[in-house]
């Protein structure tokens, strides 16, 4: 029986039971203390906002043409395309491990549940406290998955090597740090950032990188043989890539002004994300000696279109210029992955899984910077009456393009600066030995943390059942 | 050659040939003639309606302002969610089963196209018919998926152990049941129920148990090795969970009334499945002696939010009352999975599948008791001009709030005793030996009713091919 | 370790290096020059639109009433459901192979994302020049993912025998002729194609079948081994299946006339397609020595009725005339997967891998054949003021409608004309040995072009790492 099992596919190599790591206690009394304060915060805080109050809006309605004037009609079709690229995008492009599918997509559902309820009250402080209320509807519901998504790019980068417990901590950090990083930046900085290639990318990719940093495991080779994929979990990760390429467009526009914003950042985005597929494709096999393509490059690098073109999706890029930066975006990001990941980890220490500073740290910085340029380059003849939507205050004469061009700038320094100290602290804080780290031995392994049916359908003579519904044929830890 | 296909992941026992469950003449018959009736129906009595005909929308459109108005933009994207829900989201949560991904994707498949044309008949019989015609469009069409939801949730709690025949049977009554106790419930009853508490939950797993107990195999054991997941069969399975999770406020929102009550719907189901979430992963590691999370109850529990989230969902339930509802219902759902489904089946012979009495029976029950409380405490104050849209009774004086909880409460009972009472008469006539059930000894099994190819790349020497495109290694009964 | 790893599942033959499918310069030279010419293109000739112009939208909003006038609203959502058909529908469909996933969807991604690209230009070319320069938005991306459409038809009829380097190619040429055909067809006389049984399935299916019938393989026969499916490769099928059927009501109404034209054609395809589930599901029992359904039936010939009803969808076609198309097409498209395709592989050389020929050749033409009819039918009686909408020249009175219907019959001919003798030029042009073509006996294979990570978790002790991210276990030639 066991050698039939072993040969079959998934290995299924007993675990030993390591007390720390038992969630038992741990991951229940976390879950329920998050909850219960969250649930009590939005008791005490939280209010409908003007288009989802039925009050509210039938009086503001009566003066109104028409119920498409709700912001749902202009949002929740994006909306819904954010969702599915946090929950499936991000679940399943970390499907490529063998045997960290279970957690790719069951820690990412629930860090992401955990972080879209946090980042609306987090956001709320610093967004939109309304006499003392937070007042929440579609575009908050918009900017929770955002900073969700911030999480969810630095658990790229620990993936396979933190406990449930650990990747919740971090979240109530991150989305702290990341609301402050996100007030400084578009409140009191006045930065454009629409689809965060500051804000979400590059914060959460430097954040996640600092934090692997410092829980760097010297031995983390004892785990390697399975720190690598299979035929079918790359396929299951190409499920992940193309729902986040696919929706990218309706991410980046997904909080720009209504009318022409969206509909230009959406098209934008698209054709960068075209781009930046040939140029990931041709670096992929110019790379490889043998010139075969490589699923690592494939699955994050095309992306990389997507990222760059977060900050100036919303501007006048012009389809010309945003296949530019996607073009770019996808060669800087297979160099990273072929000749930047091997050097981070061999001489910074930084064991970056994901490879997120490819797919989210450079090109949220190409990102950045490109939107600093074409912000700078704005001019009224170009943009018309539509400049109001796109940089208010050099419509309204306030300050330069130029002087927007700075703004944008000095943003990608203080993002930066926020990232990397905040992941210092949170990664020390991380390492505390009763949060239950996997040891290096089992790093990238599911079945200590999950119940793993054994494959194959032979049931142990042993098992006794009693009539229990959907029986599984477990391992258990020998 | 068959020791290398038998260690090779996906069983490939041999299948001995039963009569009664070949399907060649009885579910072509079934299908040829269910489709012809249809056909013919629709060409009788369905007409187009007013958004969905060219003359009468142009008529009408020439006093209105804008092709806006056509309830399309409204609500085809909700519609595209929920459409998504039907067939990926219940049809890939059933492949969690080893050997019976394709019937669970399949059979979902079939019955769901079936189901949705005789619901579009059911339904317009109770609910529309003008000067003897069945007026369709955009809403016609997300009702008749909500009612196929229906079906599809009592496929659940017979999983594997019928014919697609019985299932086809089961569906003509069940939908037909359905459009009865749908306007019991809604039109003569007068409560409300946008996301189907208990219209489309309670109904539809209630009605399946009985189904099931009626079916009841005492020697289901035979097929027990069957009756489990393997690893990439949970996999497959979080595809179709987190389909269901992402687009469930699209679910619970698709025909409320347009603005304010679209949007809060919304919103309010969005956080009660993150607070489900939470509750769901923490009992799971508690219930668990070990700690290890399980895959069943993040597939099924998680989900629960939405269910309970489906009759107050369109109410002033507030997020922080969404929260709770969610946080109680995975609370529930785990629990139930845990302890309640063993005793349902050792007591009373109830086997169920998927466990649907956990994720749609009991949260189907709670939010249709939430709904109660919720609506019995509508308040003109609270409420404002938009009590007309939620509860016009109430607003119109008709009745008191109390009363309208009241409404709640008894087609909770009307439901629950349809659901009974039709499922258990279904489930005898489902009990006729000429359907074609599988055997005790073969249930779970996929090749019973599909040609299955072999895993591995070795062809027999003795298949002759001539020319056939995309050949198969079949396995074909000995 | 050999023998275990080859008794998982997945085969790890070595493949033998063959200098002239060795892609290392080949590919990044065509990706990178194809990709610069066309932002060269996009920079002189390509402009933003009135919806996506920040200054043009807002000149013009200045006399509208809403935001919502922009086309973003009426069609994004339908955009974005064609294009997870284009992306995930196709790319998971042709995943069936057991062992070329990675080609199925990493080619349909590369030459997807490239011919959207070039369609962009050759669609504009001949649609909508404004003043020497090129005018983008959303429908334009429609348009665009619509001729990938097309191109990813004919991919189906080469799949398993091409490299990376032909598809661009015949992507090159099939666009630039789909344009053409598409100018004539719809502009020059005149007929009626929203959903494209014409200009996108009946040109895709014989461009491509001819294409295949040029790049015919006598001794393909040595890799038939690997030209059938596994278990979890038909899910991962299934995936792509479901999509396409789901979207496929948004496919033939995103480009339809705003209000009730878009309403209906998504109506009448969607059932359609629910008839044609239940006729496909019956005669691939029916036409099964043992009744057992064939997954390769299910996972095609449901979807026909889709392609069946994308000419008259927008019509008055009624839901029962659409129920009628709908049974037929899945009805003929069982029978030629079963009857037809051996023949034209037997007698006339075509090898079509996935069957484009039953999916989308025979009902592509049936579709054109009922647009034919249904527009020769049309009577203002029946359209009303709508007549406008779908037939303007019949309305206006400047043809008949039975002399719409001559049109459309003139163009299906005009269509297959052009497919077939395009198919066939470029066929011989791909036939020149230079692209990298496999061998006959290396069809159906990634490892050709992909490096596959070996199954298992033994990794050699040969292999040196010196601290790369993300370790791959790869196979390498021998």
């Amino acid at each position: 029986t066991h050698e039939r099992t072993a040969a079959s596919g998934v290995c299924t190599r007993r675990t030993p039971l390591n007390a720390s790591t038992n969630m038992r206690l741990k991951l229940p009394i976390t879950c329920f203390i998050l909850e219960i304060i969250i649930i009590i915060l939005f008791g005490v805080l939280v209010q409908y906002d003007e288009g989802t109050d039925a009050k509210l809006w039938h009086d503001r309605n009566h003066s109104s043409h028409s119920d498409y004037d709700n912001d749902f009609y202009y949002r929740y079709p994006s909306f819904q395309d954010v969702h599915v690229m946090i929950f499936i995008g991000f679940g399943f492009l970390m499907t490529f491990l063998q045997r960290y599918g279970f957690s790719s997509v069951g820690f990412n559902f629930l860090i992401a549940a955990f972080a879209l309820q946090w980042a609306t009250l987090m956001q709320g402080f610093f967004h939109g406290m309304h006499g003392g209320k937070i007042h929440i509807g579609v575009e908050s519901m918009i900017n929770a998955d955002f900073c969700t998504g911030s999480v969810l790019i630095s658990f790229g980068a620990v993936l396979g090597k933190t406990s449930p417990v650990q990747l919740l901590l971090m979240a109530i950090f991150e989305v702290t740090l990341f609301a402050v990083n996100e007030f400084i930046v578009l409140s009191v900085l006045g930065a454009k950032d629409a689809g965060g290639s500051m804000t979400i990318h590059t914060f959460g990719a430097y954040f996640g990188l600092i934090v692997a940093r410092v829980l760097y495991r010297p031995n983390l080779d004892k785990s390697k043989h399975r720190n690598s994929s299979v035929y079918h979990s790359d396929l299951f990760a190409m499920i992940g890539t193309l729902y986040l390429w696919m929706f990218w467009p309706s991410f980046n526009s997904a909080i720009t002004a209504h009318g022409d914003d969206q509909h230009r950042t959406a098209m934008n985005t698209y054709y960068s994300l075209a781009a930046c597929t040939l140029s990931s494709y041709a670096m992929s096999a110019l790379t490889a000696h043998d010139g075969k393509l490589d699923m690592v490059h494939i699955q994050n690098a095309a992306l990389a279109g997507g990222v760059a073109a977060g900050t100036a999706g919303e501007m006048m890029l012009t389809p010309f210029g945003s296949m530019i930066v996607g073009f770019v975006a996808g060669i800087i990001s297979v160099l990273g992955f072929k000749y930047l990941s091997p050097v981070l980890e061999s001489k910074l220490k930084i064991q970056d899984t994901c490879g997120v500073h490819n797919l989210h740290g450079m090109p949220g910085i190409l990102g950045a910077i490109v939107g600093a340029i074409v912000a700078a380059l704005a001019t009224a003849d170009v943009y018309g009456e539509g400049l109001t939507d796109v940089f208010p205050d050099v419509a309204s004469g306030e300050i330069s393009a130029s002087d927007q061009g700075v703004r944008q700038i000095i943003s990608l320094a203080v993002t930066l600066g926020i990232a990397l100290l905040g992941g210092l602290i949170v990664g020390f804080i991380l390492k505390l030995p009763i949060f239950g780290a996997p040891p290096d031995t089992i790093c990238f392994e599911d079945s200590i943390y999950w119940e793993v049916r054994r494959s194959g359908n032979v049931m142990p003579l042993s098992q006794q059942h009693h009539g229990t519904t959907r029986r599984h044929t477990l391992i258990r830890p020998g």
